[in-house]
């Protein structure tokens, strides 16, 4: 039995979606990020990163989604969530995730986790603005390129998914005008029919856009 | 035979030294930052984002290092880059790679990219005075828990091995104290042993402190 520590409203969505769409065994353990619980000693014993999500499994804990979600594809192949065989595809899905992880993921920190990268108020303020025209940029050629449709990789679903879904439902949230982004928002409402979506989402109590 | 595109100084570095590890047919191709090639109509053609590295193979081109990594080692088995067995240890490896590419790489970036997440010179120079520590504290970790030796992962090197390098030798640039690093510092030495590392930086031309 894993053990996923999440927060609502974090990329931890992602491998929880995951971990449900592989039928895994685990439970979804929530860390209230509104009393700080990822900086409780406790939890830091689980993660010290202080950060979501975190995978206990029985070999020890994982962290980092892309790392996480490829976990998962491996150890219930059953579930076909990756073309774990092919190294060329495998790469493909692992270069859309890391490109989530490293440029969006990154760029949608930085309306609210500025103080990591500079000390001064003016400077965190002036981050927060230029988080809606990143985001935009960052999705423009997922939207008129990357995203083959139905799912990111073409016909087959994979781990790319539910991170694009994760990532996806923060951009109204970070001033994205999202009507230019149709095909991102198709995807959303695909994602959004699956019942293994709709049971991570519903565990979260996630707001999804 | 594939091509990869790097910049001397880049992540780059880590793809290179692991296609040597490998024994890949490859040819490297140097894309000169300092007249900007990265973003010339040439170069957007091959890879979109601008960046290094990019791996054309016979089936298309790759981007994003712990991605490009994971392929070369999947490709070339024989070379035992990584526990692709696994599903636990390989989860491990990607883990180490994805910090080093979502967190120090970033954190690193925010030195010279700060252009990147905010407009005003004030707001880049405050990002600047920030790196050295947050360099230091990213680097802590992997000091005093993580690096099992000789090698990241324990016995076996691996694709966490030339990414910690190539990262690791950015830190004095970065201003970091590395007097308080000596297992990371003995990495560096201990990598600048192998005949892979030393072909790699030699092509390159890369100064390695």
């Amino acid at each position: 039995m894993f053990r996923l520590y999440y927060a609502g409203g974090t990329c931890a969505l992602a491998t929880h979606i995951a971990l449900e769409e592989a039928g895994a065994p685990y439970e979804a353990v929530a860390v209230d990020f509104r009393v700080q619980a990822q900086r409780s000693p406790e939890y830091l014993a689980i993660n010290p990163k202080g950060r979501v999500p975190a995978l206990v499994t029985e070999n020890g804990t994982l962290t980092e989604t892309p790392a996480l979600l490829c976990f998962v594809a491996q150890r219930f192949p059953e579930a076909g969530l990756a073309p774990l065989a092919d190294p060329f595809a495998l790469a493909q899905v692992q270069e859309f995730n890391l490109y989530l992880c490293a440029t969006v993921h990154v760029a949608h920190a930085h309306g609210r986790r500025g103080a990591r990268w500079a000390d001064d108020a003016a400077a965190i303020a002036a981050m927060q603005r230029k988080v809606a025209a990143n985001m935009t940029a960052c999705f423009e050629p997922i939207e008129h390129k990357v995203l083959k449709g139905p799912w990111v990789m073409g016909e087959r679903y994979t781990i790319c998914d539910p991170y694009l879904f994760t990532i996806g439902s923060w951009l109204e949230g970070d001033g994205v005008d999202t009507t230019k982004l149709p095909r991102v928002i198709e995807h959303r409402r695909r994602m959004l029919a699956r019942p293994a979506v709709q049971r991570a989402v519903a565990a979260e109590g996630t707001q999804i856009p």
